[in-house]
């Protein structure tokens, strides 16, 4: 039997160390190919490229057994090109990202550019599963991950994800104590507040940086953030569907039209 | 009483007819402030600007009467800057997007800018409105939509939105018949396959251009596709909470952790 194919991605960037980990752990489980951003793109949500145009290049940064192509868009962009041009005459059988750099967990799951290759292979019908450590240090420890990414990854490929669903995978930063286990849960109810750190530049005119702090409101322990702070691995079922049935008979209940 | 306080972004850019509509309808109803992008940021999807910095810039684009900032980065940073550095003082009581050029109808809510100002001010716990209009075309006529704009800001400022819900409303293009009225619908289950045109530039590098087609899969009549075909306004809410809630089950009888 044909070894799957997995396509693997991210939005930190193909030189960085969270995908040379992943595509070492998915030579373990099948054949890889590469179809990632040439440059960060962090916070980029679900955003595609419409108005530009896109280039790729192929590359040899993970070995010669790895095709690799590095793309100037936004992971969804990468996902489309690889499904759509690169790989138009076999489809992979999974689709991954990551290692995110940070923390997808919760409300972050809106902004990661992580997720977004992830749902953007869910939407064409692709098993897909973004990871994510919770560790903004571009150099940190990732070795404890390896088990559970491989099991996740190992189950999917075995039993395949509902219809309509990517997986929000987030690891807890390495400590002293082991990984406790896996926890399917729902997205926590918590919010980035942010606060604008203003500044001046050298030729006298204000800018900005964007500061976020972190609010959790979730009392809940069947949530991401409870599972990660005690030291689970969190996997979250995430829709692309965005409708909010229970609303749709509240506004009809309620709206005069 | 106040009159209520209402602020305008877009994802088109500040100079769009879109948002110019927008701003003269909101203005029957309170007080109205803008903070809207610089340039176009279609298809940003809900990206936000984390590694780089921000700038405004006060305005007078739409009257001395209307406090204008143009801001360099997506609509969600439009609307974080507005909510915690511009109105520090006064929260909006409402918050609308668009008028976009363009429908953000089933999947393209995904990618759509305009969805994403109004889903942050959900995030917050503002009542949001995305609106769209159904013609790409820049010079479009977009008298039709005034009633059912209105209808719908009123609405909301009448009796709010279900908690952690942002409205995507689409109007059909103006065409010959009058529209029929305002369907709440959910999300129809439609997608684009994209097609990516290749070229050649001056200089002898290979570049695309994504060309996607919507495909509708759909055939049910509760769906905004379904609304917009047969000259309805389509309002459809949309949570943020993206957690498959009937695959939390799916994945923990089978999976194997």
């Amino acid at each position: 039997m044909a070894k799957p194919l997995i396509l693997v991605s991210n939005d930190d960037g193909i030189t960085s160390r969270g995908i040379k980990k992943l595509v070492e752990l998915m030579k373990q489980l099948g054949e890889v190919i590469v179809v990632a951003p040439d440059s960060p793109q962090s916070g980029m949500g679900h955003a595609i490229t419409v108005g530009d145009t896109l280039r790729i290049k192929e590359n040899r940064l993970f070995g010669e057994e790895v095709r690799s192509y590095e793309c100037s868009g936004t992971p969804a962009d990468c996902v489309k090109l690889a499904k759509h041009h690169i790989l138009k005459d076999r489809k992979p059988d999974l689709v991954v990202s990551g290692i995110n750099h940070g923390s997808n967990s919760s409300i972050s799951v809106l902004y990661s550019g992580t997720m977004s290759a992830a749902i953007e292979a869910a939407i064409e019908g692709t098993p897909a599963i973004g990871y994510s450590l919770c560790d903004y240090d571009p150099d940190a420890e990732m070795d404890h991950v390896d088990e559970y990414l491989l099991k996740v990854a190992q189950e999917v490929l075995d039993k395949g994800i509902p219809k309509g669903i990517a997986l929000n995978v987030n690891f807890p930063a390495s400590q002293s104590q082991k990984i406790k286990g896996i926890k399917v849960c729902r997205q926590a109810n918590a919010r980035w507040e942010e606060d604008f750190d203003q500044r001046v530049d050298p030729n006298g005119r204000k800018y900005f940086w964007m500061v976020g702090n972190f609010v959790n409101h979730d009392k809940g322990e069947d949530n991401d953030e409870w599972a990660i702070a005690n030291n689970y691995v969190s996997v979250v079922p995430c829709q692309f569907d965005l409708t909010g049935h229970h609303a749709i008979r509240v506004l009809n209940d309620e709206w005069d039209i």
